[in-house]
């Protein structure tokens, strides 16, 4: 994680603002000879889109992808694959309205990043946020696309689980129902009272935020890379780099605090086909760094849209006092767009760290193991 | 963050474990100039060090550090100062207490990381918990002592503000009364509270959880690496890394979904001294992954020690089904320790991001800003 | 240096193959504020651009460049600058000859890299040399030129010094003429020499090597990150990187094997303006890997264009024995284009290490030194 | 490559200055179950320690190491194996002659790292050189004796082949002869010759310079990272990074500048055994970055030490021109003992490429290849 770029092994650098021409992304390090099409990637951008509901910024962004390098076709199968050479995937920007930035030009939106990049920078790019725009996420999708095609038998998915101070009942999760409802909501009934809850939201020109559950099956033991690489670490920063998150947590998280040595415990058993089985899964899959077997469990917090109606005490890049109130088109809970944007990083880190497992150690392990026990 | 490295410009590497004749690290591209000696590391080592209250484990290392290399007299002033070489810092185990191993060597403590290294690596050092061991932090707070002398006028401090379910009342918070107690709690009647609380735990050979806060004063506004290398973004994957840590949160954190974004925006206004104000804190000190200027607040939340009296269900190495119950000298709440942990991978992260902003940007910037503006 | 990405603050990433629908870099770390413009790039671009003269292929490609992001107009001056964020560039593809690759896509050209990447990936985009194509360092010659705002002063140009056995008169060097002729030498004589001596090389249907000199004024003292990330050592790599290239070397270079101390060791005095002078640059600029404010001196010599009409004894992908003979567009002197790309490496190198100079040490030392000399 | 760490999955990272305590390296990313024992690593270490010959440096140290982290027993073999976790190895700095170093404290040794240290930390460990000294390369030769174990079958040896303007008779190469001389020189003959040219040289105070060639066998096709992670651009920046060091090159290097193409291309045809052989090895192993599977064959020119008896014009810290004359224990040709340096660094140099590919691709391959070829 460095500037725009992150991943060990397998590297992404992503590029682009929001109302500039395109934005981007760069996929280094990935393996050779993975089926790759444009149409898979646009699969995942598509979730990820605005403007697909009333609860989403209206922005009309078609985010067709194109694939500029690091693909050709198998000289055996004739398909179309990945050549171990740096994937660039280009998104053009085609909405971006032309209007007066003026007024958010030389104003600071509290809660928002215009204060910070003015500060650091000495200057920034206003028009719709710049890079700071979560526009800049769908690179990440695409990005993310790529990495779930690298370990076998790998499934990311993730799904929001609370809105403001509504919270879903996990007794009725069900996984189909994430993408019947737009708010990637498992619990439907909850989904169903989300929409007045954010409708009157939306109508009042305010904005709430969310929680974002991510699981990953079919992730192999052994990932992770201590004592600073730890596969949770690295979960931690992708997922905290995604716009407006500020909380993340692996398992248990925060409320493991709470618990007893006993009861945090996850015991271990012998399944019937010879391979250990966890009696329950605090950790979420992850101890001492390092995956289990068991699936990945990661969840994160995302902070309420802070460009809102409701005009806000701020001050301007003169040092002026001053108010603002934000028009513009904007999601009321940027927290549900994160649902495939936190799949996306999880997959990344994911692919990652099967990449630098399989050079340092070689192929992952086969139950029985240790081979060199006795 | 990598295998055993983390940080870009302020580089530490850590190496060791718990039963090997030392631990370590290695402190690359701190500035030259600093004065330095090993009274300042050692007293940050000395709030780490366990077997000072009943509380903590009764292991005794006096954990004395040696400067190795990277220091040398300043030819104005006399002083002993780092050279901008990498700074090798020696700390030797003493008690590695002898005993007899065999049960655990084979046996996988639920919760912990024996099962994790094991089937990463083929094998493990499972005298102490090798690598995983709670005894690399000290190569941190290490690492963090130096740390600190990197940025002018930068305070870092940490509180331990939850045990268990009990919390602290924030009203009686006084910095003073942290190093009072054991606990590192700021709430000194609830410290009080915990003597007891803690005891009945340790007693039942059980043990729990706790969160800490950390708080940075003094950070430059600026500091962050957007878009993967954001501030927050490391802060979470150094806390995280730390052990035991199952979750991260920065300013309102996961409470920052249940708020609007009324609640949840952090206004501005002129200061008297001409510098901009925010009227609250719910970012923690971070927007964009950029510094603010405001006091940074993080929060980890720290599992339960795995290594219980209670027996739990578990397999050996080699497959069998059976049950471990850990005896030897260990913390009962290793939230505790983890106090000064979390103040050392905040100070190294901050002195990182401050040397990668002077890096890129120059100087950083004095109010009023930007200089450029008309 | 790793995969598609090198330097450490200026960080280029470049992506693209020879025959796909574009390539091009993305440019991360730089500094805000540098005034940087399409033309300002297009300059370089065009000095390496083929088909300029019978000595290059006769490819015929615009070169066109377009920056995607990371530029904006500053509010004080108007002007487009950077903002700090990623500068993504991008070259179409114009002359991509459709042809048949049957032939090609099959058999190892000696000398070339076909079989390297077939034996790596398992596949290979035989088009035009796929990613082993010369055609990728148009996307560093673009970075370069962001590169060279980096570091006020700093002026970074190159020569021809050789071709096949033929050198240079280095008493008739002058910088004037270097783009004054095809071959961009710096002896207006020995290149009117080299216009018939390649004529005969070209029209033979062989190739040749070149041998090229990369000078660097203006570069502050200090620059270097001892010990693996020497200014050398990183001006090695970078050179070493460029396609065909066997060797490098800096001031005396191989020369300095055959030298006694006596006569490598560059002599210091005091300079009428207080600052130390040296008298001879057997160093090449850098001491310890560290710049010592000479000028910086660089040779790398480039063997012969591997593709060539004379047929050779070569393998297929099929393990059969055949021949090659390679008739398409190639430059008979490869090593001619090589003059504005190590150009553009050296000035990445250089920019990227005043900026960890700067957040390691801050400001360049200003002369008389140190300044808490006694 | 960045300060003093280089490798980007075998990651090596050194510390320690010539008169410190000690002296030592971490070995990061090492894969786990390989045997290694201090005597394994002491073989290597013996071959460059100093004052085995009046050629070399009077300076004693045992160059004793030490590991201190990073190993464990095997269960299976009992053998002592790498564990995967960072091997830390030390050794004791013990014959740091008291002297007084005031004369040298202020003064710039011309061509050597007195005054660019100055220049850019604005102090430094003037004793023997400090960070400068050739005797950090100890803790690289350390390194490479880990790194030999990493790749099964690789042998890496060097030798010299010039010193000063004598250059050996490759016609009389034998291996068996390096080790049998001081000056590990391949020609029996001319290694007795260099007795009288360099005592000669030793006596009358001055020093020479020597050209060290690096050769790996059993290296596997396919390692290298294109474009800016190359093999032999690794190899460049690794070898460059060596005291004294001004220049490199693969196969015919240099001399590939005066090459036809015809002259310079490695035909290929198919072995007895199936695989694919070259009749010439012009690109010393690499093709495109790439290892070919052919031998690697690399060159460093050596700069003549820099402290030498006899009076050199200079400066001091406060600007004043002075004289200064080295008295101390020097290596008269500073080139003899980086042979095993070359070694090492090489060894460590496809080690970490080794682990790349194996990350990235899997496997490597086995002939006849590529698998999926039709």
């Amino acid at each position: 994680m460095s500037f725009n770029t992150f991943g060990h092994m397998f590297r992404v650098t992503t590029f682009g603002e929001s109302h500039g021409p395109a934005i981007g992304c760069v996929v280094d390090g990935c393996p050779p000879a993975l089926p790759l099409t444009e149409a898979e990637i646009q699969h995942h951008l598509d979730r990820r889109r605005p403007g697909q509901s009333r609860f989403t910024t209206q922005r009309r962004e078609p985010d067709a992808v194109r694939i500029v390098s690091g693909i050709f076709q198998d000289p055996a199968s004739g398909a179309q694959v990945t050549t171990g050479t740096p994937i660039a995937l280009l998104i053009d920007n085609v909405d971006q309205r032309s209007k007066d930035y003026a007024d958010i030009a030389s104003k600071y939106r509290p809660g928002h990043a215009d204060y910070a990049y003015d500060v650091k920078y000495g200057l920034r790019d206003y028009r719709g946020g710049g890079r700071s725009s979560a526009r800049e996420t769908a690179a990440r999708v695409a990005a993310g696309a790529v990495a779930r095609k690298v370990v076998p038998g790998l499934s990311v998915r993730a799904a929001l689980v609370q809105m403001g101070t509504e919270t879903i009942d996990r007794t009725r999760w069900d996984w189909d129902e994430v993408d019947n409802n737009p708010f990637f909501c498992p619990d439907a009934e909850k989904a169903k009272f989300f929409e007045g809850y954010l409708d009157a939201i939306r109508k009042s020109g305010s904005s709430v935020g969310a929680v974002i559950e991510v699981v990953a099956d079919g992730v192999p033991p052994g990932l992770g890379a201590p004592i600073y690489g730890k596969l949770d670490a690295d979960i931690a920063a992708a997922l905290m780099s995604i716009n407006a998150v500020k909380g993340v947590e692996i398992g248990a998280g925060f409320a493991a605090a709470t618990l007893t040595g006993e009861a945090n415990s996850d015991e271990m058993r012998m399944g019937n086909d010879g391979r250990p089985i966890f009696l329950s899964n605090q950790a979420g899959g992850i101890l001492g760094g390092i995956s289990t077997g068991q699936q990945i469990v990661a969840r994160f917090a995302v902070k309420p849209t802070s460009s809102i109606l409701a005009p806000r005490a701020s001050i301007d890049r003169h040092g002026r006092e001053t108010e603002i109130s934000t028009k513009g088109r904007h999601d009321p809970c940027v927290g549900i767009r994160a649902v495939p944007i936190g799949e996306a990083m999880l997959a990344c880190v994911i692919a990652d760290h099967y990449l630098r497992q399989r050079g340092q150690v070689g192929a992952p392990p086969s139950w029985p193991f240790p081979p060199s026990a006795p």
